[in-house]
């Protein structure tokens, strides 16, 4: 693994600026801006994560000698822009949705401003790490408002790649996930860490009631114990029978959820142990999770679904150019025009999610700049502006990184989906909860 | 990022050795399988990937001075265990499926052994290995049988973690892929790297006449010009003008490809381009390569669908203790025997593949250890033994490594495949066109 982040990225975008800095065009002022065409899957809204760990990616975006020696052997880029690759460093200025935020179509979420070659060089990594983050966030969202206050843990690291783990890990604890198992998020990121135990350490004793008093020796009667290896109702009395009534929690991970949970609930209560919590993990989604919702269930633990976007892994947002300037230094916006649905809308953008009287999400409004002209867009009454520098000069700003950031975006996160209107905690498809509207 | 892979790992990985530890059971001789309990989405075969890359990650899973004291300040594990902890490195054995190998329901396509302790830590970090990069080398076989010996190149980096995404590229080659556009995996393991131009490009110049003027510049009339920025047919006969006859191909990313490609096609013979090829890259699937089959489309360009899995983005492999040494030093398999389709076959299983007198794979066997006898099960006619050794006294076997060992994959990838039966490379659903079978 290396700190660089210049080679996450495809090749394309090399071979664009060594066209345009032979061409003469590499250094003019430019404008990307990152944004969805829709909500993958008729989501009401999506999450916008991952700002902190593209900010970072950027700042690390440096290419080291190897790196260098490796373009030019390959002879990808010419002498010319190895010279201008070997000092490179993003100098511009992002502003952006604050992580956290909730976004609709067309939303711009991350507007990339400097010139073309130094902004066209970070677009495969800035849209890697958004297009996976947000879709984490996203599923995490939905199965956080279907637990309806119970805490939700994050269990999903085997069942995607080993760094994108501890970025989904991060994503759902921002979406509102109480805690993961995934340890390297806790030590980067400052996400919570829990655990309980899996069928093996069961299996390597003699007896179940062997493993379950050794767990309780090392952990303590607050553990969870796993009481579906062999027999549940036998396993939920020695689980008891070991740790007392003070038994922390007792796990599910297989069966007729529902049945199951009403009678180890009923089980437990007989035992006198009523306030050892029960914790369900057995492929849960968002969906599973609803359907729960009267049953005595305390905890979940979702894996496989919120770490693959439960059903759309990719929140499929692009990243284009706007405008520029020419030669003159004029600004000009730019657009694709051609057919497909993949046409683009040129201009800078600036956003605001209009509010009624009482607080509740009403719109995602648009407003393009005038290039050139003084006058930004600015909010109006009962708007709230959506955009805030993320990093200016190249230098990212340090709120948004590391555990500090993170916390933030979980708190933006929880004030913006309080906005939300009822309609958006339907978990059927349907269109999006906010018209995006231009005016 | 860091070279230790150790905390890339959940929480009760560490806390079932803290409790192991402590009840003495730690050291226990162990035998982990990682296996798949079905193919997912009615696949016909699964495509093992991810070996080189684990095999990597066990030999960097040692606990930094820094993981050890955030395992220490957070109160993981107790002190014995940060002790045994410190001097962490993997001794035991690893065999499984050589990487590029088919494997089918049940087929134990990993076997780790030694203590449980040290075992037991490794999981996650296997199983997230496996299950992405698996995930993605199934889809990516579906894509290269659909095209019927066209390139394919994997262009999904900005649809998945930015290192997932070098990950999947890697995988997307070793099944069959002929280049990726992801940089990283070009330098670390030896995929060739291609790239087009985006239409931030055209965007950029004043006229599509200067962008392309602009492009062949610098990387020659060979390049592949991308025209569907505005007016498909004028960019074909300006791309012709720019680059003449010898413009190596054109690039159609919107629109009802089947019919775009056919309109390009009579137009670029029209203008005496003949040999310039066309390639296509909308949002790909192995459903829609396959059904431009009878289009003149010269070469695909695949991203979201292959990086994600095509709607299977984590193979659903899981790591189980089949069997473990009592303190008598006795054998003993075990298994989990609970309801819910998630129970295991205890033993260490030993896997064959036959096949018929003319060379075409019949069945998976597999063949279960008598633990302790001296007669491990062997291939019998028209079988071939699946198992090679990955890892012995915890050091990988340099041949499976790196851009060496990738290639290699890629190599017996092709020729598993072509053991296939016909039914395999039928895109429906249905059952594994091979069926597992123990005796």
């Amino acid at each position: 693994m290396t700190d660089s982040t210049a080679l996450l990225t495809d090749r394309y975008e090399y071979t664009m600026v060594d066209a345009a800095i032979q061409a003469g065009t590499a250094e003019r002022q430019s404008v990307f801006e990152v944004f969805g065409r829709r909500l993958s899957g008729g989501r009401r809204y999506g999450v916008v994560a991952g700002t902190g760990r593209l900010l970072q990616a950027v700042a690390d975006f440096r290419l080291t000698d190897d790196e260098l020696s490796w373009l030019s052997d390959e002879h990808i880029v010419r002498r010319p822009t190895l010279d201008w690759l070997a000092d490179y460093r993003f100098t511009g200025r992002i502003t952006g949705y604050q992580e956290g935020e909730i976004y609709f179509p067309g939303s711009p979420i991350l507007v990339v401003e400097g010139t073309f070659a130094e902004c066209v060089l970070l677009e495969t990594v800035l849209l890697s790490v958004l297009n996976y983050d947000s879709a984490v966030a996203t599923a995490a969202a939905r199965v956080v408002s279907a637990a309806s206050g119970r805490p939700v843990a994050e269990m999903g690291s085997r069942r995607t790649g080993e760094w994108s783990a501890v970025a989904a890990a991060r994503a759902a604890w921002i979406a509102g996930f109480s805690a993961t198992s995934n340890l390297e998020a806790g030590r980067r990121w400052g996400v919570p860490t829990m655990g309980t135990a899996a069928h093996a350490f069961t299996l390597l004793h003699d007896t179940e009631e062997e493993a379950f008093r050794a767990q309780v020796a090392a952990l303590g009667t607050g553990t969870t114990l796993l009481v579906d290896t062999f027999d549940v109702p036998t396993a939920v009395r020695r689980a008891v029978e070991v740790a007392g009534p003070e038994l922390g929690a007792v796990r599910i991970d297989s069966g007729d959820l529902a049945s199951q949970v009403a009678e180890v609930r009923a089980q437990l209560d007989s035992l006198g142990a009523t306030k050892t919590r029960i914790t369900v993990t057995s492929d849960l989604d968002e969906y599973s999770v609803a359907s729960l919702s009267s049953s005595p269930v305390d905890a979940y633990g979702v894996g496989t679904s919120v770490v693959t976007g439960s059903g759309y892994p990719a929140a499929g947002m692009v990243y284009k150019l706007v405008a520029h300037q020419d030669d003159q230094g004029e600004w000009v916006s730019v657009a694709k025009k051609s057919s497909g649905g993949k046409s683009s809308v040129g201009g800078r953008k600036h956003a605001f999610r209009r509010l009624s009287d009482s607080g509740v999400a009403r719109a995602e409004v648009l407003r393009i700049e005038e290039h050139g002209s003084d006058s930004h867009p600015a909010p109006k009454h009962a708007e709230r502006a959506l955009h805030v520098t993320l990093a200016e000069g190249g230098v990212p700003d340090p709120r948004w990184l590391g555990p500090e950031g993170t916390k933030l975006a979980r708190e933006h996160h929880a004030a913006a989906m309080a906005e939300l209107p009822p309609d958006a905690f339907r978990l059927s498809g349907g269109d999006p909860v906010l018209p995006t509207v231009y005016k």
